[in-house]
C-alpha cells in the first residue's frame, strides 16, 4: 500500500481545512494511512493514535505493550511511548510541534476524553476542532490494490463456506456449525472472523442477528448462515440460506423472492445511483409480494478495512454511489416463529453497473 | 442474577443525583443491569441502550434486528424499537415519560453523538448530565454467585491450557497454538476468547501484546501463552510461559525472578490496601534485581463481565482495594531481542489477604 501517498492526501485536506494536525483515533483509520496492525480492545483501550500533521513527520502514540510493533510496521513514523496517557503526552508533543489547532475524529472520541483532551489542551492555547469523516472520505473508494484483497477475502470466505456445506451433517447444532466455520476460517489462512458468525436454524432465522446456540439443525428445517472474514486487513460477508433435506413450499416460494429482490437490488447499483434507490429497488418487489413488513432493515453496507462502513444502501441515504465503492445487497424476510431468509452478496461499484464479487450459488436454483 | 436488585440500587443513586434516567450505553453495563446479551460490533453499532428512570419502568431501546432476542431475554423490561435511530426515538420517549434531565455515560458515549443528543434534546427542553462510572462502582464488588462464575471461567480455561500444553507438539507455529487453544474453548463450552489469544515464541515474547504469527515453537525455545474465555458471560485471564525442551539458565533465573514478583504481589493483595500498594511489592522485587526498566506495564487490573476494568493495579491507582473485587496479578520482564516472561494469575480479594482463583501450577518448579 502507497501509505505516503495516503498522508500526502489527508495532509492536502488538512491544510485547506486550516487546521494543523488531525489526531486518528479510529483503528481502521488509522491502518489505512499507516498499515499499523496493533490490535484495540474496543474503544477504551487504543493500541496507538496517529497525529498527522499538515505539515511535517507523522507520529505514532502508542504504550510501551505496542511500542516494537509500531516500530516495526510503521519505520518511516515516529513512534512516541506515552508511559502517563496520551493526553499528557500531547499537552508536551503538540506545543514542541507548533500545533496550534488540532482535529480530533469526533466520531470515535469519547465524550469523556474530548473533555479531558478539551481542558488540557486549553492550558496550551491548542483548539479543538471536532471533524466526522476526513479519512473515511478516502476509505470509500477503493483502489484495484485493494479490490483485488476483498476479492481474496471474498473467495476465501466462498471456500470455507464450500468446505462446511458438504460436512455439514458432521455438525448437530448451530454452535457447532459455526465453530467449524470459525476454525476453518482460521486454518485457510483468514486472521479472523469478520464479525460473530451466525448460525440460525429454523425459527431462530427470524432474528437477523441471531447468536448460534445449541439448537439443533433438523432435517428439512432451514439454516441461515451469515459469515465474513478478514484475509490482509480486508474484510468479506456473506449470507446464504439452505434445507438439510427437502424445503417446503413456503420456503422455496420466500427464497425465491428474496433472490428476485437481491437481483433487483444489484441491478440498480451503479455510480451515480443513491443508496436509497438501491434500496427501494430491491424493497420494492419483497413489498409487492406483500412481505414488505418482513425486510425490517437496510439493503446493504459499504465493506472494506471494516465489515460496515460507507456507504449505506438504505431508505435514508441520499448519497450517490461512486466507482470504487464495495457494496453488500442483502434483502431478507423474517417471519417471527417461522424463520428467516437472507442473501448477501458483494458487488464494486462501476460507472456502469457493478461486479459481483462472489461466484457461489449456492440454493440459487431452487 | 437479580438484575431487580440492582435497579433499584441505581434508581436510588440516580435520585440522589437529581436526574431523572440514565441512558446506559456500555455493553457490560448493559448486561449487567438486565440480562440482555445483544452483541454490539464496537461503539459505531450498539444492539441497544439501556433507559434506567430514576422511577418507574426500565426502557430497553434497540433495533429491528435485536428484537426478539431482547424480549426473550429482559421480559420485565418495555423494548422500544428505534426504526430511525435512538435520537429520534428519545426525543419523543423522554418527554412523554416525564424525563427533564439525562445522565449519560461519557466514557462510553461519542462526542459527535453526544453533540447530537444535546442539540436534539435542548429543543424539548432536556438537560443532559454526563457521567462516568455509576454502573461500574457497582460491578466492581462481586457477589459470591458473581464470584462463582468467574471461578468457573477460570477453570475452563486452566483445563483449555491443560489439554494444549499437552499436546503442544502438534502445533508447529504460533498461530496454531491459538487457534487450537481457541477452538478447545468453544468445543469446551466457553462464549468465546475474552481477548485475542497471545502466543508469542522467543523473541517475540518481548512484545506483551504479540500477535501469533507464523513463527515456528522451536525446541528449547520460550513461548508467551496468554489466554482468557468467557464462560456465562464472565471473564478469565491467565498468562502461563514454559520452554517446549530445556530451559536456559537465564530463562529460569528470569522465570523465577517473575514468579517471585507475582508472589510479593498476591501477597499484598488484601482489603483496604491501594492498587498502587500492590504494583509497588511486586516492582521492587524486578527493580532490586536490576530488570525495573524491562516491567513497562502495570501489575494487574480488575476482571469480570469485562477482562479488563476497575479495579487497576498500577503506580497510578491511589484507590483502596475493597473486599470482592477479582483482580489480576500479572509481572513480566520483556527484553527486546531475547523474549518475555509473564505470570497471570487471578485473585478475589478478601478482608484479610486474597484468595487464588487459579490452581494450574505449570512451570512453577524450574
Amino acid at each position: 500500500m502507497n501509505y505516503q501517498k495516503r498522508i500526502k492526501k489527508l495532509q492536502g485536506k488538512l491544510r485547506r481545512k486550516k487546521v494543523d494536525a488531525l489526531l486518528v483515533s479510529k483503528p481502521e483509520n488509522r491502518q489505512y494511512l499507516c498499515g499499523y496492525r496493533g490490535g484495540d480492545h474496543g474503544i477504551n483501550e487504543t493500541s496507538g493514535l496517529l497525529l498527522v500533521p499538515a505539515k511535517g513527520k507523522v507520529h505514532l502514540l502508542t504504550d510501551f505493550r505496542f511500542k516494537l510493533q509500531a516500530e516495526q510496521e510503521v519505520p518511516w513514523a515516529e513512534t512516541v511511548i506515552y508511559p502517563k496517557g496520551a493526553l499528557k503526552l500531547l499537552g508536551r508533543l503538540l506545543p514542541d510541534l507548533a500545533v496550534t489547532s488540532l482535529a480530533f475524529e469526533s466520531h470515535y472520541t469519547l465524550h469523556s476524553f474530548a473533555e479531558r483532551m478539551t481542558a488540557t489542551l486549553a492550558k496550551k492555547r491548542i483548539k479543538l476542532v471536532p471533524t466526522d469523516g476526513l479519512v473515511e472520505a478516502m476509505r470509500v473508494i477503493k483502489d484495484e490494490e485493494e479490490i483485488a484483497l476483498i476479492r481474496s477475502a471474498v473467495r476465501l470466505n466462498e471456500e470455507v463456506f464450500t468446505e462446511i456445506h458438504s460436512t455439514l451433517a458432521d455438525y448437530p447444532t448451530e454452535i457447532d456449525v459455526a465453530l467449524a466455520i470459525e476454525t476453518t476460517m482460521r486454518r485457510k489462512g483468514a486472521e479472523r472472523p469478520s464479525f460473530d458468525t451466525i448460525v440460525a436454524s429454523g425459527a431462530n432465522g427470524a432474528l437477523p442477528h441471531a447468536v448460534p446456540g445449541s439448537s439443533r439443525v433438523k432435517k428439512n428445517g432451514s439454516l441461515t448462515i451469515d459469515m465474513g472474514l478478514i484475509l490482509d486487513g480486508y474484510c468479506s460477508d456473506m449470507t446464504r440460506n439452505l434445507v438439510a433435506g427437502k424445503p417446503s413450499k413456503r420456503y422455496r416460494k420466500l427464497h425465491r423472492l428474496v433472490r428476485k429482490a437481491q437481483l433487483a437490488g444489484a441491478a440498480a447499483v451503479r455510480a451515480g445511483v443513491r443508496g436509497c434507490d438501491a434500496d427501494k429497488a430491491a424493497r420494492d418487489i419483497i413489498a409487492d409480494a406483500g412481505y414488505g413488513d418482513y425486510f425490517g432493515h437496510s439493503l446493504g453496507h459499504g465493506v472494506g478495512l471494516a465489515v460496515h462502513e460507507e456507504p449505506r444502501l438504505s431508505s435514508r441515504s441520499k448519497k450517490k454511489l461512486k466507482a470504487g465503492m464495495i457494496v453488500t445487497v442483502e434483502p431478507g424476510i423474517y417471519i417471527p416463529g417461522w424463520g428467516g431468509i437472507r442473501l448477501e452478496n458483494m458487488y464494486v461499484v462501476r460507472e456502469d453497473g457493478c461486479e459481483n464479487l462472489n461466484s457461489d450459488s449456492t440454493w440459487l436454483d431452487i
